[in-house]
């Protein structure tokens, strides 16, 4: 099997968000041209992508999106449900523990964790969590693929270290730390808002000044 | 002035962010090729980058930190303390609603809006709350420049309609909707959790697979 590139594989996700969306508002075909527009790339682009993907044929009025989705959905493995846990119980942790239940989606929230004690105690939720020290061993038991990742900066480093040596290998990480990972098979997102506003802020100030 | 394209401005971005980190972390002076190296990009392009901005020399040593991060921050004004607001004061709304005053930052939230009377009512935050109909004219009165969206799916776009109207030219956009905008001038960054976990997880098992 050919190895596909990650930017493709990016961009395949990508498509595959914009056709949920398509679906939604009731389409039910949709042309290379189109999926390129939409996404700021070229149409030769988009059907090279697609072609990594297998049994998609492009008829008259472009591509079925049910069946593109369904391919992107069998390449990618998106039908199996992976296991999640949310680490640092804060109220943006909090948060995404509360919203776990509710999203019956192919991530699930089966753990959360937090070096505080007191708050592991009082916390109420309907799912399990443990103290920080715990990470490691709960993730192993549990095979915790993805962990989103919401402690305060000067934990992060620690949490993921421990996160990784439970064989976590993707990493949802909402702190502004830049997580040091020393292997290739793990995985690191960062969602630093503040970083995010500043770089809008740049391009605001940028294209005023243009 | 030349005009520095996007990418370079978004590059430029995490050159600073890194730079905040080695700061935080006792170091005073970088090569290009060290930013390189941490960044995952070439240490010419990084050279390149760097001389868009102004009185920017390279010594023996490399940069010194300081004055890099301060020339990097005058070029794009991140000194002046921008408005913001958050939009939708569910648990991550709030969140970042409660937080807004901790920081000492560029940005400083100044409204919270939802469109539920009852929770506008009774939510405990020392920020000025409105109802959802009177994002316009706040945001104009308060010239909030950047707004963060924690609404739900559904009400995402109109809610980014009412901000664009109120003069609002950057969007934290936290829902799962890709947001139609109509203009250049206004940039938007999606912050789609479910959809990162989703590209994660297609890395890991695409890297699995190779």
């Amino acid at each position: 099997v050919e190895k596909i590139p990650q930017p493709v594989i990016k961009r395949i996700c990508m498509i595959y968000q914009l056709l949920n969306e398509m679906l939604g508002s009731g389409h039910t075909t949709v042309s290379s041209s189109e999926l390129g527009t939409r996404l700021g790339i070229g149409s030769h682009n988009v059907r090279k992508d697609i072609s990594c993907l297998d049994g998609v044929k492009s008829g008259g009025a472009g591509y079925d999106i049910v069946n593109l989705k369904n391919a992107i959905a069998e390449k990618f493995g998106f039908a199996e449900q992976k296991a999640a846990c949310v680490v640092g119980l804060g109220r943006i942790g909090t948060a995404f523990l509360q919203h776990a239940h509710n999203v019956k989606s192919e991530f699930r929230v089966v753990a959360g964790f937090d070096s505080n004690t007191n708050r592991i105690e009082t916390i109420k939720t309907t799912i399990s969590v443990y103290p920080a020290y715990q990470i490691s061993e709960i993730a192993q038991r549990l095979t915790i693929l993805i962990a989103i990742l919401t402690v305060p900066d000067s934990a992060a480093q620690d949490a993921a270290n421990r996160l990784i040596e439970g064989g976590v290998k993707g990493i949802i990480n909402f702190t502004d730390t830049n997580l040091v990972i020393r292997r290739d098979d793990v995985f690191v997102k960062n969602m630093d808002v503040t970083g995010e506003m500043r770089m809008l802020s740049a391009l605001i100030r940028m294209d005023k000044n243009n």
